[in-house]
């Protein structure tokens, strides 16, 4: 095996990255435009949940001290002066010697103490004889309090119901609608410039001339913006000319991120390494995983002199459709990521027993392309997904993970266990919860 | 432990509410909007890829015939009439004698039908030695087609590069993007009225009356919907009067599928079922799952006398928002997945060791809500996420699973395995791949 030198390992390529990442500036959105982002500071609720003190309990509502002789043997029988649902207010009061129904959330009205559930009544024999419910027989004696559920018991004034740093799933934005907020404090969706270059490259739709291929990294980078939560914005396809590059790099101006892929032929790198620097900086890295060539990165700088007033991160991408989606899942999903709020940036990983075996031709970290599933035996399986060719999109087509040989093993076996990241978001993390 | 009768399993429900859920009728889309869509029909590729013969390696295009004497220590020397780089046409010619330098990927010129490597000339030495690349020395005789990639090597015309039935993810967006398409066959993302009900909800940021609430439940299944790729349009909160009802429904005629949700105040189904069951048919089962309480299913009916031109399914979820999500879950992700033309709608789901032990009071099946999570032991774990109260939405905020505990069994303990169906979609299938 070769010894690589002069390459940084993935995990330095992501520090780089990264330092020059920051979550994009807090704001607040409609609920409803809320889903997948992440809070920006703690949500503390205004209010009690529940608002008042309701049942625990279908009963009926009583002064304690009224029914404090009850028994089984020798019950009271008190008229019943109302029924409160779930959602009426809290009427009628409870007057001396006299019961309310209740249902199980109800508010309690003024006057009651406490619940006696159904079970402890004849409420089941009226209603099987077919007798009006405007008197009940209580036979048991509830102590004050009983059945009560007080108000705040769920969620008291000025409690704190998610935190900071939380991913709005659909039941979190349910939290937040149950404490009534109709914005929420979150890091918005970052918007990503996407732009394709080289003479060569065709958009789909449009007649290929000899020798060149279609658009292919504009749209998985769309796709792959998209599932994390973030707005693609496609740019084209800049031709291999300085105005042609600088007019489409201009427009990326106030996006959030921006992600070039490089064309294939040979002037490329020089012609836009000379925009993009002549606009702030540029940095190539050979990073010692495959597939993946240099990668590029830099920063448009937001000088006076720049057409815009901030900067934005630049991520160059391979030409190479399978190796720019595995650059992107190690460098422009975790620089997403911490744009967007999240506390972690690992991928979603997990242990999985190869099918097939994987070859380290070079002392480079090997993503191999890999279908992840639960085997017969219980366990999770990884087969290669295809051909590995780093040309070969079928096989990343058919992949849902990527499984690792590291830089210091020459060759995985079939039957051996490796870690996989998984491509797309499952919500699963390798540790406990926290806060239980 | 109580046997529950007249009560339908869970598979008897999803069977009754997909009997009624075809496929929504196919389209064509841009390629843009096609994330996450599920294809109608094959795609075959009108073209070749590789479009032309290309080089598989950095070296020299030659004639065969022209080298077949050369040897290390009997070299050939070739004049360079020319550089062919991938993504430029294929020219010049290889004339008899001469040679073209060619890099990985570029196309083969008329003339040549073999590749010499690098390795198998002086170019490094050249290079080194500052020479011009002029002149060639060839030290090895390539027999014809060495190194020549054929043109559809990797895709023939014809041949169906992706299945009906698959779904696009960024990958296969790029492999349809190679092969020119610029609209998609797919099914088209559903179209999804969500409805509250009730005097006593109130929407997020309005004032609380007293004995109210605030609606969750729009909240959390517009973000269900959206989860999945549909596209949720909430119709606001109906009141309790027959207009009021009715009114809201009718928005939903063009819709592709209406979910409501009951108030809880005691007379909602009685009018709900009236409005509804005048424009179509409701019908109203009790399911033996916790939590969920009766589901409700229905279609509003396209007959000349409604308002609309086709059937719309309708699912009435629970009030509770805890039972509303899980009846989500069980009931409207299937029918959604179906409707999008997904050939299985079974939840993603593993076998994890429980943390904390399952009570099963009455015979129906248990969805505890848990948090799913990597142990220390390598195992899968789960433990429940807080009280498990179908009121109680904080635990369902912190799961990203449901543990189940089956009808029949009435105490799973901490250590036993249950199976865990994941909340979100995790792209983790329980079966191997089938076409590799």
């Amino acid at each position: 095996m070769t010894t690589q030198t002069g390459m940084i390992l993935v995990e330095e390529a992501l520090e780089r990255v990264l330092a020059d990442i920051q979550p994009l500036p807090p704001t607040r959105v409609p609920l409803s435009d809320a889903n997948g982002l992440v809070l920006s500071e703690d949500v503390r609720s205004a209010i009690s949940i529940p608002p008042l003190p309701n049942s625990a309990m279908d009963g009926y509502a009583v002064r304690a001290e009224d029914v404090a002789a009850a028994r089984r043997d020798s019950p009271i029988e008190l008229p019943v002066i109302g029924e409160i649902a779930a959602g009426s207010p809290p009427e009628p009061a409870v007057v001396p010697g006299a019961a309310v129904r209740i249902m199980t959330g109800a508010p309690i009205p003024s006057g009651a103490d406490a619940i006696v559930r159904f079970e402890d009544t004849d409420e089941e024999g009226r209603r099987a004889n077919g007798q009006e419910l405007d008197a009940i027989t209580i036979y048991a004696s509830p102590a004050v309090g009983t059945s009560i559920r007080a108000a705040g018991e769920d969620v008291k004034p000025g409690a704190v119901v998610l935190e900071k740093g939380m991913e709005l799933t659909p039941a979190r934005l349910g939290v937040l609608a149950s404490v009534g907020m109709a914005t929420v404090p979150v890091h918005p969706r970052p918007v990503v410039a996407i732009l394709a270059s080289g003479n060569e490259i065709a958009a789909p739709g449009d007649e290929l001339e000899v020798g060149h291929i279609y658009d292919i990294n504009t749209y998985t980078v769309q796709g792959l913006v998209q599932q994390m939560g973030g707005i693609a914005r496609p740019l084209g396809i800049a031709r291999d000319t300085e105005d042609s590059v600088r007019g489409h790099v201009e427009q990326a101006r106030d996006a959030d991120f921006l992600i070039t892929s490089a064309g294939v032929s040979v002037g490329y790198y020089d012609l836009v390494k000379d925009v993009l620097q002549s606009l702030g900086d540029l940095r190539v890295w050979a990073v010692r995983m495959r597939p993946g060539k240099p990668v590029v990165f830099g920063i448009l700088r937001g000088t006076t002199e720049a057409p815009w007033g901030r900067d934005v991160p630049h991520l160059g991408l391979p030409g190479n459709p399978v190796s720019a989606m595995v650059v992107f899942h190690m460098l422009a999903r975790p620089a997403l990521r911490k744009m967007m709020g999240h506390q972690t940036w690992d991928s979603p990983s997990l242990t999985a027993v190869l099918d097939d075996p994987i070859v380290n031709e070079d002392g480079r970290r090997v993503y191999a392309r890999a279908h992840v599933y639960r085997g017969d035996d219980g366990r999770m399986h990884a087969r290669l997904s295809g051909p590995q060719g780093s040309n070969i999109l079928t096989a990343m087509a058919r992949a849902n993970g990527l499984a690792i040989c590291p830089e210091d093993v020459t060759r995985l076996e079939a039957g051996d266990e490796t870690r996989i990241e998984l491509l797309g978001e499952t919500g699963i993390s390798g540790s406990a919860p926290e806060n239980e």
